[in-house]
């Protein structure tokens, strides 16, 4: 042999037990994490798609939609972007994305790189759209595609969408909504709200670990795929052949891809344990929690970064870093005591704010009052610059 | 709520335990499924990167490379085909594809998306390529890249590589191959035999579930990917800055997407058993039992569907299925009584043979000798119509 086997790989692994209370990935509810660890099933077992069938039921609901399309795709919540991107955008299509944080960036860079025109609706990081402002550059631009971020993690902020997809509808423009952070925090109704194409993060509210994401096209985007003059461009994400091997369209189902058993087990029992709780009860805790985080915030005598009650994300908290504090003392010291994770900023927030994550398993007011409790004691000893951090 | 929770999710999730020895996934051993159940990590936790830098270690040490540009990606094998042709092909680019089989056909179809003019090298299924017709094609064609198989799964055809790189540097060709079916069952050697780009399946012999992918460029095929004329289609495979996020180039590490912590624990498990043991040592045992299966099946008198010997896949073992045998009775008999799987065929062999796959934990004698005792019981049973089946 050439190359020798690797130090490194002769210790054991270690992976501490953390209290995730970031932006994500959240903690998965100790029934995911045991169904981790049944054995693999092959990708076309029966046993398996009966699974993904289980698995399409429980996006659907999730999504509140009955549409034909909706699967889970083999890859990052980030990937949940870039499939829906790929598969409605053809070169020199003109879309609108809009833009209030990270995630708005990188649609703009995704829908650039397969050929879009893009143009750009901003509004300042820590606020969101009004609903004039979409039609306003909708009628202006007549795009074929609105990308709009639900809850935007990098600052924190929601976007209201009713009403959106009327709007849409008038101009002819699909409606693609990014919920990686906010489903389950917040309500969504694919269906009643016209959204065209929707996906979410499995790691997060779910309570799944990361890397299976589900998504979800409407009859009129299934269409659009359908009619495309040019092949989509991955072969991975291409909704034709991929909704095939999810029996999408009522075909026998296809081979695709070797779809990961283990990670369809976490994502079916986080989907399950939201059903059985029911999602409405789901998003009535994240409210509470997030009410309880905001007023003991306000008690420690810090502010939120976003202004506008109704802005505030209940699933990602933004606080802004008080001034002449260094917030990685803080960060570090949750981390260090008690392995709790506090984060900071991302994207146009960097350094500016603290951000808490309150998401599914986590949602819970001991909690809360964990995170609030470690957060004002780090608060303080940063503000001492003490030797105890 | 408009779509009320699924009744199909109030049922508990069903997993038998069965013997994988299809072509994969295969068996993953006890070690790499307790893994999966360990809480998730965060994606920039130092525990996270230190996994993620473990990994590194063990994949050049499995693919036999020093190449700073080695990582896995966050998707399935197939995915592996897809990042490597999409970060190596820009529109316009010749590519040669060495088709015998369906990984050659899916590469036509990926690379020919990604624009490159593809010039097909075909020989029969069953059979492999002598390394002439390589020099041949590219000498006349003169391609950017050639794309060979080295176990083509779907036929059980094994592909020499040794003196390839050689024929590629002349004609400054970058050298790609597809190992996902016989990393581990037989020798491969990334440096010594000038390999440019390679992947392999993780839930074959490396033994962790699917749904990542080791990967590797050399840095000839690094230099061509940071000097494209055109970003990479693929935001979510682009190495320029996924490379960043695995730590390759020495810059710090930057967030590209959410790494499934689960999957990095599989993996870096699966890496590690194979270390310990010695991939020469993994080799070795899956020729082993690859002879004694060959033995097997020819005391049974059933013919190989692949003649020459040097080209049999020590991973996948193809079986030209007999005369008026109806193969579908012997897969479901050795399923529906042992819980075993052995496959049928795909794309090319469809219909012609049975393939049984020796992978990984699933390499053991005794594993063979249960397969073999159940293929012969269903042969046996089919060929006399029996209502055992």
């Amino acid at each position: 042999m050439d190359i020798q086997p690797p130090e490194v790989l002769k210790s054991p692994l270690v992976v501490p037990a953390k209290t995730l209370m970031g932006p994500g990935p959240s903690n998965c509810p100790p029934r995911v994490l045991q169904s981790l660890s049944l054995p693999v099933l092959g990708h076309l077992h029966p046993e398996c798609t009966k699974i993904m069938d289980d698995i399409k039921e429980g996006i659907r609901y999730v999504f509140q939609t009955k549409n034909e399309l909706t699967l889970a795709v083999s890859a990052s919540g980030h990937a949940g972007m870039e499939a829906v991107l790929c598969n409605l955008i053809e070169p020199e299509d003109k879309v609108l994305i809009a833009v209030n944080g990270i995630w708005g960036e990188r649609a703009n860079i995704m829908a650039s790189r397969y050929g879009a025109k893009v143009v750009r609706l901003e509004t300042a990081p820590g606020t969101n759209f009004e609903l004039c402002q979409f039609e306003d550059a909708i009628s202006k631009h007549r795009p074929v595609l609105l990308f709009v971020t639900q809850g935007e993690s990098s600052t924190g902020v929601y976007q209201p969408l009713e009403g959106l997809g009327l709007i849409c509808e008038k101009y002819d423009c699909l409606l693609v909504v990014d919920t990686v952070a906010s489903l389950g925090g917040v309500p969504f109704y694919a269906d009643r709200w016209g959204v065209d194409a929707v996906y979410t993060g499995s790691q997060k509210v779910i309570g799944a670990p990361p890397g299976i994401t589900p998504i979800s096209f409407s009859a009129k985007a299934q269409k659009r795929i359908f009619n495309r003059k040019t092949p989509v461009k991955v072969y991975y994400w291409d909704m034709t052949i991929l909704g095939d091997y999810w029996a999408c369209f009522g075909n026998p189902r296809v081979y695709h891809h070797t779809v990961s058993s283990t990670l369809l087990y976490g994502l079916r029992e986080g989907l399950a344990m939201v059903a059985q709780e029911g999602i409405e009860n789901v998003i009535n805790r994240h409210k509470q929690c997030a009410l309880r985080l905001h007023d003991g915030l306000k008690a420690i005598g810090v502010e939120l970064f976003v202004s506008k009650e109704s802005a505030r994300l209940p699933t990602v908290t933004t606080i802004k870093v008080p001034e002449n504090i260094d917030w990685t003392l803080i960060t570090a010291y949750a981390m260090k005591h008690y392995f709790l994770e506090i984060s900071g900023g991302l994207g146009p927030t960097v350094n500016k704010v603290f951000r808490i994550g309150i998401m599914g398993y986590n949602a819970t007011n001991d909690n809360v009052d964990f995170v609030l409790r470690v957060f004002e004691e780090g608060l303080d000893l940063a503000k001492n610059k003490s030797s105890k951090l």
